[in-house]
């Protein structure tokens, strides 16, 4: 068993497979699950054998010939080679309703991603404290990146005040920012974006439902 | 300027960037802006000005060559060819706190996206009411789908969860699920599943940082 990285040019497509694998065989553990092959493990995650196989081999060689994976060795080798098995301390600006319920998702602490500092740009909400933490002003952002070695970003803001808080975030010297609002922002190349777009996937539903749910190609 | 749909086996991916296209022209036209070309509608988007240029044609004859698009056509012609620009009433099933920001999400409602329902199996929770609306127990689920139109599912409850919500959302005739719980879950072939899945995003930005931003393969 081996977690070591083979190839750092590892298709994001790969890094987003190996995440659900994570997700999957987290599950597995829940029900008990202590050893499993690729076949079934690539059914529960709608992929195909053959690239569970293909996806794990970046990292050299996991599992036994005919016996299968241990569950809990493959979820900290796919972690620990893709390196993110630490922690990351994460600031979040925005502190609506949907940034409220980011700060409370115990699953994110559970992986090791901390929101350590949360900001605002509404004089009525700095100083409050939520979740234990104290809502700052956002022009203080940097200041608290810097003091708390704060490496990834993430705005909650409502989308017309998303640009401006990737700004603050740039200034303040993150590259990693993840964005929950409904706006593209425009960052310099350094600086990597990461969109959860809920309406992608709504309207991915609505135009299947539209259209009597025939098989659409994916490219 | 047409909003017809001239085929519809329209590439998943297009579908995902229209929905962006939608978002960019929506910011564009927040600011002021009437009239755009593919290229910087492209630039906006993260994407190349042809790649723009090809999605559209799916849907016929946008723009005046020279000129181009009128920003809120061309919003409404690519709603309108997905046909998306109706009501859709959705049902939500787990109200803690990622489900509350998901109602409380006024972007939702504002592109037709109604949630009519909210659903949970916790007693303490059933007949709270929660902006507006009451919280049902999930085992009447099928009851409100049919009685309220309801076409698409959202499930918001945690992970250990998900897969009883669907069965009962599958049950329930619906064939839309959009799943915010951090698991896979398992439906018949006729049921669509979109994962709106925090931790590809995540572990993709977790990885990139770890390993020097290097340049990503895009498979």
């Amino acid at each position: 068993m081996s977690g070591q990285l083979k190839n750092k040019n590892v298709p994001r497509a790969t890094i987003q497979r190996l995440a659900t694998y994570v997700q999957v065989l987290e599950t597995f553990a829940r029900d008990g699950v202590e050893v499993i092959s690729s076949n079934p493990l690539a059914v529960a995650c709608g992929v195909n054998g053959s690239q569970v196989r293909k996806d794990l081999a970046y990292f050299g060689e996991f599992g036994v010939r005919g016996v299968g994976y241990n569950v809990a060795s493959l979820i900290s080798s796919i972690t620990g080679a893709l390196g993110v098995d630490r922690e990351w301390r994460m600031a979040l600006v925005g502190v609506g309703n949907l940034g409220r319920a980011i700060l409370n998702h115990g699953d994110f602490r559970a992986r090791g991603f901390n929101i350590v500092g949360i900001f605002d740009c509404d004089p009525f909400k700095i100083g409050e404290i939520m979740h234990g933490l104290e809502v700052r002003c956002t022009d203080d952002l940097k200041e608290h990146v810097i003091h708390d070695n704060i490496e990834i970003g993430i705005i909650t803001t409502p989308p017309e005040r998303a640009q401006r808080a990737a700004l603050h975030m740039v200034e303040a010297g993150l590259t990693s920012i993840l964005n929950f609002a409904p706006a593209r922002i425009n960052v310099p190349d350094h600086v990597h974006v990461e969109y959860v777009d809920f309406f992608r996937h709504l309207y991915t539903l609505a135009f299947d439902q539209s259209h009597g749910h025939e098989e659409v190609s994916l490219e």
